[in-house]
This record gives C-alpha cells, structure tokens and sequence, in this order.
C-alpha cells in the first residue's frame, strides 16, 4: 500500500460516512463513482485518485458495490476492530465529547474520563467514570486504551501530555489550543477548531467553492 | 484566482498559524519554503504548490517574507477583516466554543447566542448573551452576523438551520452530528468530529504517518 496524505484519510472519512447513509438507505448495492463523487460533492476525478491508493476496487460499467468499497474503507481506516479511548479534561469541551454520539458508531469506544478537579472524580459522567491523574498508568493498562483526546485548557495540556506518554498511550488528539509536540513513538495530532471556519470566511471574501 | 480545494484552504490555516508563530518569534524575517514545510511537517513541494494558487510571494535564494506572507495568505483566508459569528446551542459544545480563545485571535468575534432554554436565556456566558430563537431575526440584523455555528443536539439542528437561513445568515458550520443541506444561496459546512480520530486509527492499524 503506498502512504496516503493526511488530506487523502480524511476525505476517506467522508467516502465511509457516505457509503454508510446509502448502505442504509438500501436503494442499490451499487454506485458508480460519478454519483458517489456527486453524493460528496467532490470530483470524480478526485474520488477515483483517492481509491486508487488501495488498489482497484470498481469494476468498469457496474461500479463500486456499496458493502465491499464500505468494508475496504473501514480496514484502511483501521476501524474494522474497536479502540478504546480516555477524554482528559471534563470541561464544556471535554464533557461535549463524552456526550458525543458520533464516536460509537464507529467502533471508537470512549472507556474513562480525567480530570484534576476533586468534585468530579469518581463520578459518572454520560455514562463513564472521571478519574485522577493518579489512576491514570492503572486505567489505561487494565482498560487497554490506546488513544487519548486532551480537551484540557492550554495551562494543563503540556502536564497531560507527558502523562500519556509515560502511560504509554499510542496516539493523542489535541483539543487544547496549544500547539503540542510527542515523541516518535505517539501519534499526535493537533486539531484547531477555527480551520473549520476559514474555509468559510475565504467563500464569503472571495465567492468562491 | 484560481479556485483552490477545501483541502489547500485548510492547509492555509496551517501555514498562517506557523506563520504567526514564527512572526512572534522574531528570529528571521524571511524563510524559506524548505524550512516553512519541515516547521508544518508537510513536503515543500505540496507548500509551493498551494501558494501557487495564488501567485509567486518568494524570492529565489531569499524565501518569503514571513510578514508579507502571512497577510497574504490573511487575505486570502477572509481574515483581513473581523467577521461577527453567532453560536446557536448553549449546551457543553456551544459552552466550549463561547469560551475557545482560538476564534478572537483570528478575527473571528462570537458576538451573540441563541438557545431554546428559557434558563439560559437573556444571560451572560463567557461574557457573550444568550436569546431566544423570537430574538433571532432582530439580533443577526443588529450585529451584522454573517456567520452561525450550529452546535445544538441532532433533533434541534434542522429547525436551527431553517431559521438561520431565513435571518439570511451567509455561512453555517455544523457541528449536529447529522448532515445537514442548505439552499445554494448559503455556504454550509458539516465538522464531524470522529474524523479527526481517523488519521490516528489508520495510523495504528497501518503504521504509516
């Protein structure tokens, strides 16, 4: 398999999101890469790229069966297995993602919570338990959690940070607006909930996409 | 101009951020495209390529001017001026993003809320006011909001979504976890907040990037 860009693994994200709403909608168990291109609002010059990464999956005239091209998709973003995941941090953001329903769906299991602040450990919170940093090297060994989301403030998140790298934790997403950096042997990935919103100032500057 | 991808556009944020930090940092007014990939961890060509969208900013032998680079790519990005946004749902998501710092920094003034819960309403959070949806048409005038932020729960957006539009809200980021389609006449983008983990799962599953 060659490397796909970070751009080429979210826009698969989108391909499966798709792929599941016509799964469920049941209408064909195929779709020719035109429409699927339609569906998503990108070209289909664009789609047929991004597939070619993983090999042929279409065949000329019949198209992409909607289960096998879901299923690939799945395994390529490695959510063919669950993961289990900690929130850091129960604020407004951390708590908004504990309630999150988006995760379950696929097979991203959010196991435990952390917080530093007394009043909430050791209470639930959407149905999963907030511990302290000091639990943290015990939970994360007996409930097998490899991926981290640190939604702390700026002023915690370097703390936590090392914390899940002493824990061992494989990967780590960046809620905390703060640019972070790991070691080689943790995946982390910074997330800047404003990036979202420049596409739309460029549109309304520029009138165009 | 020519029309750059979503993808370039969010790659832009990127570049402006590094850019901004680089500028605080003071140590060079110039850099060159080599140096400004390897800060964002992307290839110089991928960089030059997306700069080249809109015109030739470096020197040959000199690289770019940090400064000139960053309001150039400001402009480019619609930052060049403030935007006034509303967030439409007070629950922990709406919390969060009412008190995300990030937004300020770029322009972005989160100027009014709207929620349906007549305990919220009509008070302060994170210094900005909460109203009521009767309230909606009134507000967006007055404030010339031009930007909303959906971020109530699934079974409120859509109701959301059709009141905006009809207040002639121009852009609409949703963070619902449904997808939601607005007439032509607004740009509407959906943040689904699983695809961010996707990057992290692949890479644990595949051991690439």
């Amino acid at each position: 398999m060659k490397k796909p860009s970070r751009d080429t693994i979210s826009r698969m994200a989108l391909y499966l999101r798709a792929l599941q709403e016509l799964s469920k909608a049941r209408t064909s168990p195929t779709i020719s890469s035109q429409d699927l291109a339609k569906e998503l609002n990108i070209s289909s010059d664009q789609l047929r790229r991004d597939l070619w990464y993983f090999g042929q999956f279409g065949r000329r005239g019949v198209g992409y069966s909607i289960e096998s091209l879901k299923s690939k998709i799945s395994q390529i973003l490695g959510l063919n297995r669950s993961w289990n995941v900690c929130i850091c941090g129960v604020g407004n953001l951390g708590s908004a993602l504990l309630a999150y329903k988006g995760f379950k769906e696929h097979s991203l299991n959010i196991v435990a919570a952390f917080d530093v602040d007394p009043r909430k450990i050791y209470k639930k919170k959407s149905g999963i338990m907030i511990y302290p940093l000091g639990d943290m090297k015990k939970i994360v060994r007996s409930r097998a959690i490899e991926i981290a989301i640190i939604a702390t403030p700026t002023a915690g998140a370097l703390l936590i940070l090392n914390k899940l790298v002493s824990c061992k934790v494989k990967a780590i997403l960046n809620f905390a607006p703060v640019k972070l950096t790991a070691p080689p042997s943790v995946k982390l990935r910074n997330v800047d909930l404003s990036t979202e919103l420049f596409n739309l100032t460029h549109f309304l500057s520029h009138g165009v996409r």
